[in-house]
């Protein structure tokens, strides 16, 4: 399963895979894929630096990446001075804050311990945050650098290019592709309406060939609903170059979810129990439907406050709903393919079901067309 | 492009094209492919019967189809009794009458002549319009009876297996699907997310295989994003046993669409054009986005009525902004696949695109495979 880029980035299979777990990430590279660590949830660079020394370790040499958030317009204060978290946390209503209160002790989710902080910030969201995870970054020899909200700053752009770093970026649409392009991207990721996380309205079937045709020469991953070989497949007759897959990895035993509750709702989920909503960060991202979701996207609640805002607001909330794992309130970004998500398997396994179904489409499809099997 | 179905239905390729046009449905069985026209829009036998005789006059004696509307829940009175037409025009209420006067009013949309009838009424909905409408249809030599809403009932499809009809029924979920497979259908038409008309939440990609692996050994058309030959081949790696396309013929030079104004608006249309909206039935369908859709979707609106009853509301509004061409309010149900509707071809010429785009699909497929060329 050879592309143009998968042949350039070296790896066997055109197969990349998106997780925030490095044992997942270096998994998928030795599995012959492309291992994209999802760095957004690191608040401490040395963090950062301990899981990426950890993949060099286990990587046997093959290449992987890295994938940051830097959000395309910044929060800024009157006087566009960068505002720090402090800033941010101060623009949150109290009102907001009170009806985490109220959802909280409605479903008994006990405090954190005195002290105790929370796991869960997605500060990430923030440029300064994002750069400082960068500077530990380009320290690696990693060999594509994703950004997941509208194309990086021209200087990060720049400094990779600089290493040989190939950057990524997803977009939900070809107005956003096209956009990248001007950036100077090589890679687009297309992200489709099923797809976990940010995504926008457009399905998979029709942005994919959207995407390739709006930002032609360049290469496009497809994302969004790929969970087997026959959506491989799909994914490339579509044109992409590659699929970038990643809720599949969840439920994989490298994977390092929270909660062994978080995991038996996702291998129970099928693909109705999933819902686009802003709760998590502020922006539309698909995750588990819940009753934490459903208070957010209730009309008579307080709504959603705009990025990173909403992350800021409800990231205590989420830690404590996580380690108590109160079950009607536990969710996590997952796409639609979670439906197909039922047993939990090695990365290893996921990737041999993946091009054993790739190679089985594509003689089915060769039938179809009436074309003699090799 | 032969499937165990096309070869079946004795069709060239395995491509069935949904229209409420007679031209276009036989256009299409001549092309190669299979023709399925709609009767929803028919409310006097007589008018069918004129086009079924047109078709067959047409189709070269081709194979061709019919697809009919018969919601899974009647709509019954408080004894259970069949209600008529008058009875559910009675269910409306007036705040919602008023509202349709408020908006036509707001647009200066003229009122319909003395004695002029509304030419658009989905009365196709009810059960005995639409058994009426079949009472005809079984005096041609149709090979398939397609439904749009749920399973037809017992008796429709006993009638349609003793004279050798094949019965297909839209399934927007797994779940769905299973019922009509105990209900003796012999086709599923997996309808995803981004297609034309009533839609569920599941996107193509996901959905398709889903439906496949639901109703195994029987046939799964895709239904949903579909308009190129590289997404025809997408749906067939994806499990399914042929495409059922119904929004890429409503810009062929053989539709006949009230409007050359709505024309105008399909062809500068994107793929995030589209919404899903209970505005024209009362169940979510998907449809170009206008004001008109603003307005029922307004959270501070009345909202919409469940079906039937919206369609009977909106009836007479609807063909008055098609009559006057009010263009910010006009619109018709159209699938994401509207974004590569960009010029008017003959029905032929988008066959021709589709096959040559398939085999050009499978061609790519093969190089990634790595297996040689034919």
């Amino acid at each position: 399963m050879q592309t143009e880029l998968s042949k350039e980035l070296g790896v066997e299979h055109a197969l990349f895979g998106f997780t925030p777990f490095p044992a997942v990430a270096a998994a998928i590279s030795r599995a012959g894929g492309f291992g994209v660590l999802g760095a957004v949830r690191y608040t401490a660079p040395d963090d950062l630096k301990r899981d990426l020394d950890w993949i060099e370790a286990h990587v046997d040499g093959r290449p992987y990446g890295l994938d940051v958030v830097m959000p395309a317009k910044k929060v800024e204060g009157p006087k566009n001075q960068t505002l720090t978290e402090a800033d941010v946390e101060a623009m949150i209503p109290e009102g907001h804050r009170q009806f985490i209160r109220d959802t909280l002790a409605k479903y008994g989710v006990p405090e954190l311990a005195d002290g105790e902080a929370s796991g869960w910030r997605i500060t990430g969201w923030m440029e300064q945050v994002a750069r400082s995870q960068l500077d530990v970054a380009f320290d690696y020899p990693i060999k594509l650098l994703a950004n997941a909200l509208g194309s990086p700053p021209a200087d990060v752009v720049q400094r990779a290019h600089d290493q040989g770093i190939l950057v990524a970026a997803l977009a939900g649409s070809a107005r956003h592709a096209r956009k990248h392009k001007d950036a100077g991207i090589d890679i687009v990721v297309a992200q489709g309406y099923e797809a976990g996380g940010h995504t926008g309205e457009i399905a998979s079937m029709v942005l994919t060939p959207e995407v390739v045709d709006a930002v032609a020469p360049l290469p496009v991953l497809a994302a969004g609903g790929i969970g087997s070989g026959q959506q491989m497949a799909a994914a490339l007759a579509l044109g992409a170059q590659g699929v970038w897959l990643g809720s599949i990895w969840l439920t994989t035993t490298e994977a390092e979810l929270p909660s062994p509750v978080l995991v038996q709702k996702l291998l129970a989920a099928g693909s109705g129990d999933t819902v686009r909503s802003r709760a998590l960060t502020g922006k539309p991202a698909r995750q588990l439907r819940t009753e934490w979701t459903d208070a957010w996207d209730d009309p008579h609640g307080p709504g959603t406050l705009p990025m990173p805002l909403q992350g800021l607001l409800v990231a205590e909330a989420v830690t404590r709903i996580q380690k108590y794992e109160v079950e009607p309130l536990l969710g996590t970004p997952v796409g639609q393919i979670v439906g197909r998500m039922n047993s939990e398997r090695s990365v290893q396994a996921v990737v041999d079901d993946l091009t054993r179904g790739f190679e089985k489409a594509v003689d089915r499809i060769n039938r179809i067309a009436g074309r003699s099997q090799q």
